[in-house]
């Protein structure tokens, strides 16, 4: 419980859409809210490509977005690793180390995380941007939002991480 | 409003150096000034050098700091990606979409969060370390700081950011 | 002081392995604990590198996770840079500079720590999923924890950052 009674809550901007850094984001939010907590993840960015869905692989709306959509085809299924990439070699070793482990993977993560009432926005501007459009991301996510809605939750929550 | 009727506070210590790490620092900084917030940016380690000026290159006090910002020039129009950098190619792909998208270059975000108050201070250490001096940064900075400063400004802070 | 006359604390959440992030970690924890602060470092993932012992190269369980520590041997003294890293050439520059302008050695910065009290919880789960043993890491730590304590800590800190 935090200040006066109400349950605590966790805000995270979920920025990367590496597969080390959104382990972070989702094993916080879903111990976060396994404790009872209110979880807000934001997902801006690059962060936003790991809520692709994994059939998905060109979006965008014109030939430059494309592009980038083609390089960095997003999906929680097919993430790099920020070192030790090794054209997928290291990805896939983790991925294999973590299932050894118990430790779910991302996919998953992100399903018990819905499942468990973690309200994950969209950035809107993100998805302008880039044209990447709802159909393009997984179902599940909460209504898209923006920077100020962003600060907002933030601001009421006990703990706020960049990831 | 936050609590006791003060308006709310966000601090960000910016330390990343990258165009996609820079952009949340101003959107979320300009957004929050925006919204009535008092906000406070502590530019650190690479941070430091997307306030460079940008017609300045070669930085420092010796070979081995001139050699560093010989290799890492700094300034808003020249930095890279963390990912699809592609030898330069990324970020003017990103630069291009994001002005067919009305999003600002990170120069006029910078100037517009000066405008609006936002308060950008420069780490001493850091400036010391790299032989960075003041006026190898651009104009409209707040005073040199160091750590306690920045975790002061924290502490007083409703959201605290470290990008 | 915080709020009720407890002093101030500051939670890090140290995700990273890598010399310029951990150097703010430090920076921050030491500052804040010469600050009066309570100060809590949760380490997790390739952040636990920058605590292994720097006798200790190969560490794991089974021939990925040896092989993931061959490849990223970890120790405060074998760290590389998320930019400029140069096959080691950057590191061994960027602590060169760092000497000259007195600022400790990280190995020098976590021994600091330590004594002023700073309380570093490497992560239960990162350890067991890489095999990482508790020999494997420096003294001076304190007791492994899971995600959750890492959260209660923050829950209850004026300042919380993901580094």
């Amino acid at each position: 419980m935090g200040e006066e009674g109400r349950p605590r809550k966790l805000t995270i901007i979920a920025w990367s859409g590496d597969m080390d850094k959104v382990y972070p984001v989702l094993i916080l939010a879903t111990v976060a809210a396994a404790s009872g907590w209110e979880v807000v993840v934001f997902v801006t960015f690059w962060g936003l490509f790991a809520f692709k869905r994994n059939d998905r692989w060109i979006t965008g709306k014109d030939w430059m977005t494309k592009m980038l959509s083609l390089m960095f085809r997003g999906g929680s299924e097919h993430l790099g690793l920020t070192r030790l990439n090794m054209a997928g070699m290291g990805p896939w070793m983790m991925k294999k180390v973590f299932a050894k482990n118990q430790i779910p993977p991302l996919r998953e993560l992100i399903e018990t995380a819905v499942e468990m009432g973690v309200k994950i926005m969209p950035c809107q501007m993100t998805m302008d941007a880039l044209g990447i459009k709802r159909e393009d991301l997984i179902d599940g996510l909460g209504e898209s939002a923006g920077a100020a809605a962003a600060l907002e939750e933030a601001a009421t929550s006990d703990v706020t991480l960049f990831i």
